[in-house]
Parts: structure tokens; sequence; C-alpha cells
């Protein structure tokens, strides 16, 4: 039966409705009936072909949550009536050194969830179930979409960089991505301050878990943070003052970029050599690490901030999430 | 009495007769009485006041080795008539987090060698005996000056980011501390590229370890390089194709920055984030890494290629190092 949802028709173009016929359910696939999936700044990204990848009609939608409606015949771990969520990732060779050592995420094979292929802005998916994870009964749907891709991007690094309690966490850009930021930080043990371009939030930030908030377009308030932070984590999408958040840093200290800036410009070397810090990039994050986050999500009671639209308001959503209006994370109701 | 050593009097001068009447020596200083001092690009940095840091006269000189000719009272683990290595690094708090730690390179007060203090283009100098180190046996004073600081350069970045046997490791810039670094590198077991800008060099290149010469001017042979190395050490000053290195990089691979560039530029966070790679900075090492790297190139015979000319040559050996006709360091002969 032909899959009804929403897509892109040209570069930034308003999305439509579409319906495509979905490939056969292969054995290790499952079908998904979608009940929401979150809007990244990723898929405007990809509905504007910023990224040189887009081919159209494009159907975007990356953080999904449903319900398994379908499972192929060598599926094992997933069942019918199952609630399960889908992020970035689709597939991976599962053969490669780094599929083996599970690292899936950086895998030169592996299939995003909508980019060639149809993504979540629709009723229904049809994905390899090795990359449907099950939702924790504690998180409600709409909090727990956004958790599949932003929530995985701020948490894998953290983890990967060692971040615990005690340590000192910078969140650059306090959005979609880094009020997840924040509430991992905060659950981390780490003493966090939220950088934010937006007064405006600071009393909601604090309520996620920030201990201090600091003004960023004020680089004075900044430079008063030198030599202070074990790590930074960055979800901007545009030129900031990086040599200053580098000697924020403590000796060995790593700032992490999540967003996707186009040129980071400005960073000296000196920068660097001096304490010998690191600018690391980091990409979603692994199958396994997407269900610790999930797991350590539903312990902490770590949930998105969503404002939900259903599917038909697709466009109004979209819009909020280019005028960075939403607050904080745009969810469409597929159901 | 007074020491005699080389200084520059006003930015970019050349080096004239000085001397210094030294402190009287402390409990815990040695006086060395200079044989070789390798001439480093910091150097010339200091001379020039490139950082805003230099105070004239300046004696430069950092990369020392001669013999204890005093020793304080409590001066325990050297005595007089042995050989010893000083580097950048003459003297630190010894009681922060990162001195506690054996990390006294990043310590927030250390006492640079020749900043602020006369350094070792010099008949003699007096330092902490804490960071004067045994040359072993088996190493000459011309070619164990440059390790001191050059040599640690490169080792320690080496060891703190796990290059071990079978690792590819590319290193760009084949002067004074890249020769050392396809040393090292090779001696480490790994498999190494160096990337020249003087094709001249290759035959020698070769001759130091490196298993494979990319003209680094051909940004289409980077390019060929495409996710091949584990890590790749930088020693050049000036811009180059950073992300085209970074995309020469393996998944989770480090690009290390030693050389002091004046600004990264054209990085993008893409070529971060696709395959999570890091930009990473090292400043020399610790009193552990250094002694740690004496005997490891003493065991496999690591050598820095030295050209000697006698300190009343400084001058014309500065040149050397200023046009960048040095092969493969320069060194004084202070004795």
């Amino acid at each position: 039966m032909p899959i009804k949802c929403y897509a892109a028709f040209k570069a930034k173009g308003q999305l439509k409705e579409f319906c495509y016929e979905p490939k056969a359910l292969g054995p290790l696939d499952v079908e998904i009936k979608i009940t929401h999936c979150g809007i990244c700044r990723s898929d405007v990204h990809l509905i504007d072909n910023d990224w040189r990848i887009s081919k159209y009609p494009l159907v975007p939608g990356h953080e999904i949550v449903g319900i398994v409606a379908a499972a192929g015949a060598k599926v094992k771990n997933l069942k019918s009536g199952q609630r399960v969520g889908v992020g970035w990732q689709a597939a991976s060779c599962m053969k490669c050194e780094w599929c083996v050592n599970g690292e899936e995420n950086v895998c030169n094979d592996y299939q995003p969830t909508c980019v060639g292929k149809f993504g979540g802005f629709a009723e229904s998916i049809r994905v390899d179930n090795r990359f449907a994870f099950p939702i924790p009964v504690e998180l409600s749907s709409e909090s727990a979409a956004p958790l599949l891709c932003g929530g995985v991007t701020v948490f894998a690094p953290m983890r990967r960089h060692g971040c615990i309690s005690g340590m000192k966490v910078g969140v650059i850009g306090i959005g979609g991505l880094g009020h997840l930021a924040v509430q991992f930080a905060k659950a981390l043990g780490c003493k966090v301050t939220a950088f934010s371009s937006t007064p405006a939030k600071e009393r909601e930030i604090k309520g996620f878990g920030a201990h201090h908030f600091v003004d960023s377009r004020d680089i004075n308030s900044i430079k008063k943070q030198e030599r202070t932070f074990d790590f930074i984590l960055s979800t901007v999408n545009v030129n900031f003052h990086w040599t200053t958040y580098l000697n924020a840093l403590r000796p060995n200290g790593k700032l992490c970029i999540v967003g996707a800036v186009p040129k980071l410009t400005g960073i000296t070397a000196d920068a660097l050599i001096s304490g010998q810090k690191s600018l690391v990039g980091s990409a979603v994050g692994s199958r396994r690490v997407i269900q610790e986050m999930l797991k350590f999500a539903a312990k902490h009671k770590i949930k998105a901030r969503a404002e939900v639209f259903p599917l038909s308001q697709v466009n109004a959503a979209i819009k909020k999430v280019r005028t960075n209006k939403a607050r904080y994370r745009m969810v469409l109701c597929c159901a």
C-alpha cells in the first residue's frame, strides 16, 4: 500500500503531500507506523540542498517514533505493536572494521534515514530493524522523538570524551540540541554553563539544569571564563568566537562541534597548543550509544521540550525552525 | 662570575656578545657549562618579538646540552661532571593539579628557559635541577640537543594520542621537528608518510624512515590520501590545506598542530563532524615524557641531523633557520 507523506519538490520549496510505493519488506526490515517525528535543522539543510546531496522529491524526517506494524521473517528482537524510534542512520554495511567495532555511525557506507530514501514526515517507514530502538516506557513519544538524533548527538561526545561528575561543561547555543545537552550534562553530574544569545531564555535554561548563564553576544563575559571548562559543546551553526572559547578551556580541554558551521574562522594554532586543547567533531552516535542514551534519559527524566504540530501543518512548523522560534524542538504528530 | 652569552637588543636585531651576573645558585639549582644549544624556530619568534612577550636584551636558546658544573645543597639526583639537557621549560610551580599529575608543561605558572630569563646561547646557565635531564650515553651532545625541545614536541603527542605499531602516520613539514617526527613514528612501528614542499629532500627523508613521500604543494596528491591516516602531525608554520588533511584521516583520526600557525583558515565543521575527527594542539612535554623520549631515542638511535656552528657564528646560523636552509637543525657549539 502506498505511504502518504510530505515532500519538498525543489530546493527551499514548501512541502506538499506525496505518496510512494515502499520497497518490499526485507527479511530484516520492520514497517513502523509513525506517530511522531521531530524536525531537526538537518532536515532544513536537506530541503534547501545546502549540502548538495538532496534529490527531489525529498521526504525529510529522522527523529521518528512509532509502532512496529510488520516485521520481516528474520527480525528477532522487535515485534508488532512495540514502540520504537529511528534516528539519522537507517542502515550500515555491518561488515567493516567500524561496524564490527560498534561504531556504525562512522561506517563509510552508512545509509541515512532521509537521504536517498524517504524519511519520517510520513505515516509509515520501512527500515532495517537493527536501526530501530525500543523506547523506554518512561518516555512520552513526543519528548522521545528528538532524542533519536538531537539527543544522541549531544550525549555521545560527552560519553566519548569522558564527562563525569564534578567536571565543568559549557554548552553553546540552547536550542533543540542545546536544551538536551544541558539536561544530559546536569544528569551526568557536571557543573553546567549555558552560553546563549537569548537572555530571555535564562530562566527556562536554568530550569533545564544549567547552573550558570552567559550571554554569548557579550565577548567580555566569555573572556572571564578563561581556563574554566573541561568540555564545551557547540551546537550553533553560525561563526563564533572560537579562540575565546578555546581559551575558556582548562588544559587538555576539548571544544566539541556538533553544529554544522560552514567555516570555523579565526582559530589560532596557539589557542590549541597552549594547554594542549582539542577541537573535535562528533557525528550522531552508534547503535550502542543510542540505546544507552535512551535508558539514561528514561532514568534521569530527560525530555525534549516539544512543540507539537500535526503533520498537515509541517510548513508552519518548519518556518518556526528556520526563524529560530522553536521552543525548543518542533515535533510533528503523524498519527 | 658573569656569564658570557649572545643577546638580541631589539626586535629582529642581530645578536651581540653580552654578559650577565647570574642570580645566586639556589639549593635546588644546578649550573650547567653549556657545550651545545640547538636553534629552534621559537628562538627566532622570540628574537623578532612575534609573540609580544620579548624583553631585551634577550638571550635565546632552549635546546641545551652541557655538563653540571655546580649543584645546590638540596640537589640529590645530579652531580658535577654529569651530562644533562634542558628544554623549553626551566621550572614550574610543582604544586598545582597539573604539576602533581606530572603534566608540568601545562602548569599555569611555568617558567620558560629563555623568556624572562637568559637562555642557552651562552657558556653557562643556572636552572632548577628538576628540569635538567641526564643524556643517555648512546647520544652525542650535538644530536641530542634538538631532542630537548624539538624531539619531545613531536614525541609527546604521538604517545598521548596512542600511536602504535601498524598505524598510519603522516608528518607535514620535514624540517627540524619533522625529521625527528619521521624517525620517532618509524621507531614506534608506524607506517610513515612525509608531506614536504621540497621534493629534493625525498631521498634523505626516506633515509629518516619515511615509507612514502608526498609533495605537499600538490593538493591532488594529498586528496588521494582520503581516509588513510590514524594521526597526522603538522610541524609547519604557514597556512595549509587543513580540510584536505582532515579528510585524509580515518574515522576518529587526529590532526595534531605543533607548528605555530597564525590562523588555521578554511576549516569546515563538516570536516571534523564526518568521521568525528579532531584537531589537537600539543605543547612540548612533561618531565616524565622528556625522559621517556630520551631513552627511546637512545634505544632506537634517533638523532637530530645537526649542522654545527660555533657560538660566535650565531647570526649566520640563525639566518639559515630564517631562510629554511637548515638541514635539519642548526646547533651551536658553545664550548
